[in-house]
């Protein structure tokens, strides 16, 4: 009974489809005919079946109904807050345009290595293959990001690197070891907005620092600092989400003086590092995992099918996190994906495609920016590597109204306040240089805007 | 630099090697010599190598200390809490015995399906390799869980399936959707040793049950949810970790009736069901998902190195849950993962590997029951299937001082009161029968007993 429900739930037997012969079935699953003669018999009792004298048992016509249910698509009439965009990008059908995602398509990913790395993995030894791991993660990859530390200048040992499912439960560990609800917590305005979507999950108050092409402004951070006694500041280093730029070496100096100062700690989200052609003053390379706490993931630049992140911290908090993990996820990433996440590193292929992919994203940026700006939409700055750019809509157009717009139309697009604390992004937009290949965005996003600038024109008349 | 420092990390070039050749390595990185050059001068500026005047350039001695450190083995003065096993047990050096922890050894798992699938997916399409996937989680694995469920006669839809990253992180979900701190929880007693870790880190109040042949005490429930007004219930289906025990029919419906009374939810953790020899009741099975939470994963009988669990409840609670495991995770478990597993569970030989697996742990039970007797350690009850044995020792033993002797000789023993919220379970230990063929594991339990004896006779001479 199980493996005819099995077949019509994975669609291999549909309506009308007529079963397996009893004799036919019987000898490929090796039990006796009258066993499935007798399973049909049950089948054809609840109505899952039916019988059709001399001619044998078919798939009822209600029958698959239930069960192969698929998908229904994301309610697109959801309220445009942090989850918004993960949720419209996510879950879209694949036929729709993403102009507002967090990611390359998958022709822009190092697939050729990845294929090789599985075909070693299936070679590979039986506990690779079936065992939980320890509880760090698997060693050769902990090894590589501790090379990569070493290039930094980064002196630390392997017990302070501890692997995660990703880079937003590293993110999230961090957060359950050192906040409680109620808690001050600095981010940048914009900022990446799943970290918005976290920091209220764990109920704490959030803190917008505006940010500069340079970085977070200081002296908001530091009237921060004296004002709030935050417990924890969260930022991307080497390239920002969402604007793409990147904080210089006196910013950071003077962030990691000021965070002393008001013995503050500060994670570090370096997940778009491998997108940058020259390596950029990071937090953690002026002061090591002492008061810095490093994060990231190889969803990027490997692949986000593949779910692992990691840690890099102090010797004690790393303990500590280790239980906490054991305790809510029992053990971290699969090892199988760590494995296939090392040997992608190691795989000769992947430097040179990450070479060519620093070409190909700083081809797609010029591209696109010229395009955005021959509709009117002006990059707030230039970034040296990533998918991002953070771009100001002609005549202070509402991004969410053509967000909207271009939903309706099968286009996700990222809108600023998704990623504002304060709220004051909505003439901002998030463009990802490597989705605006499709024609059909620029028709969508043409008329979007148009959309949102009769509105904006009607509203005025009205006032 | 970043090349040559990567393999001293994963100790392909180790203290006292020659590099390569700045012409051979130039031409296999395809840079130019002179680049190789001012690398190998820039790392022995640093020290990392030297160079030997017409010979090449070598590791320097100290170069490699820093970067290959292996992992310390875990602390054995630890204190036993319900950590001590997880961390012993995933963490021990590969020639430790366990038959204290909860999982097969390797050669028993299905690893043919296993490469098979591997193989497979090598040649999938690059998206499945790449992208995230959607929310819910892969749609084939989601398709199969249904089907599952309708063998049982429950009645659900696609929409109240969510995979998740492990079978504990489904359960850490559920808790942070539906607990505050402070709130009541229930559990049996004994129970799931890491139950206990992970509702301490949610900071609740956890109740035990006495837990009997027949599941648990019905009068101790129903006086508990008069009394304490618990919000949750959390219990294992088909077969009771550590007991072994399966709930009898009038068990689970007069459990489903009191809840009901009390407007209590109930989590039915099924992740030991495919040791079943044939299906039992189940809470869900007679309330569908209504007021029955199930959660599971495959890390038991497919494997543990493919982190992958799930969760089936309400539609309204799946939704919250997916906004929960975007903040927390940004998405669910590797969508390779699930294809992995979705591969295995159609794959013709993983039924046959299943009903091999419970034959050959129906005779380790049988035969450690047998080896324990003989050391005057009783099986409080013969589980159905599984490979847990939960037996009293002798003479009311103090199991904690045995498996602190046991580990001092490398066997990682399970003892009974990690597993017990009241604490009353000293005298009782948790075998895993499959974990026990090594003649050493006999050798060190019975030196073990006899210490732990040898310490009560002298604590009553004392007295």
């Amino acid at each position: 009974m199980a493996a005819i429900r099995v077949r019509l739930a994975n669609r291999s037997l549909a309506s009308g489809d007529r079963l397996p012969s009893i004799r036919g079935l019987a000898a490929s699953m090796g039990v006796s005919p009258s066993t499935i003669a007798e399973a049909y018999d049950r089948l054809a009792a609840e109505g899952v079946i039916r019988s059709q004298r001399g001619s044998g048992f078919y798939v009822a016509r209600r029958a698959a109904a239930p069960l192969v249910l698929a998908d229904a698509e994301p309610r697109r009439d959801r309220a445009v807050d942090p989850f918004w965009v993960s949720r419209q990008s996510l879950d879209a059908d694949p036929r729709i345009t993403r102009p507002g995602c967090g990611w390359l398509p998958a022709d822009w990913m190092p697939t050729a290595a990845l294929r090789r790395a599985l075909r070693g993995l299936a070679r590979g030894a039986d506990d690779l293959l079936t065992d939980y791991g320890n509880t760090r993660g698997t060693l050769a990859l902990r090894r590589l990001l501790l090379a990569g530390f070493a290039e930094e200048g980064i002196v630390c040992t392997i017990d302070q690197v501890l692997l995660t499912t990703s880079g937003t439960q590293a993110l999230d560990l961090v957060c359950r070891l050192l906040l409680r609800p109620g808690d001050i917590v600095l981010v940048d305005d914009p900022c990446y907005f799943n970290f918005r979507a976290l920091l209220r999950a764990h109920q704490v108050t959030v803190i917008g620092l505006p940010y500069t092409q340079t970085g977070p402004d200081l002296a908001a951070f530091e009237t921060a600092l004296g004002q709030h006694r935050p417990r924890l500041y969260i930022t991307n280093s080497a390239l920002h989400n969402p604007t793409g730029a990147t904080p210089t070496l006196q910013t950071v100096h003077r962030l990691l003086t000021l965070a002393k100062t008001h013995d503050l700690t500060i994670i570090e989200d370096d997940i778009f590092a491998d997108f940058e052609p020259e390596p950029s003053p990071r937090l953690a390379g002026l002061d090591g995992f002492d008061r810095v706490i490093r994060i990231g993931s190889f969803s990027k630049t490997i692949s986000a099918s593949l779910r692992c992140g990691y840690i890099a911290a102090r010797r004690d908090w790393i303990e500590d996190l280790i239980d906490l993990q054991i305790a809510t996820n029992f053990s971290g990433p699969s090892p199988v994906v760590a494995e296939v996440v090392a040997r992608v590193l190691t795989d000769g292929g992947y430097r040179k495609h990450k070479q060519a992919l620093h070409l190909r994203l700083a081809h797609a940026r010029q591209e696109t920016a010229e395009r955005l700006r021959a509709l009117g939409v002006e990059p707030w700055a230039m970034p040296r590597g990533g998918f991002t750019l953070w771009c100001r809509l002609p005549d202070g157009l509402d991004s969410t109204a053509v967000a909207k717009a271009a939903m309706a139309e099968d286009v996700v697009l990222a809108p600023g306040n998704v990623f504002s604390t304060s709220q004051t992004a909505g003439a901002f937009m998030r463009f990802n240089v490597a989705q605006c290949a499709d024609p059909h965005v620029w028709a969508v996003l043409r008329r979007a805007l148009a959309t949102a600038q009769q509105k904006t024109v009607q509203q005025e008349h009205a006032s």
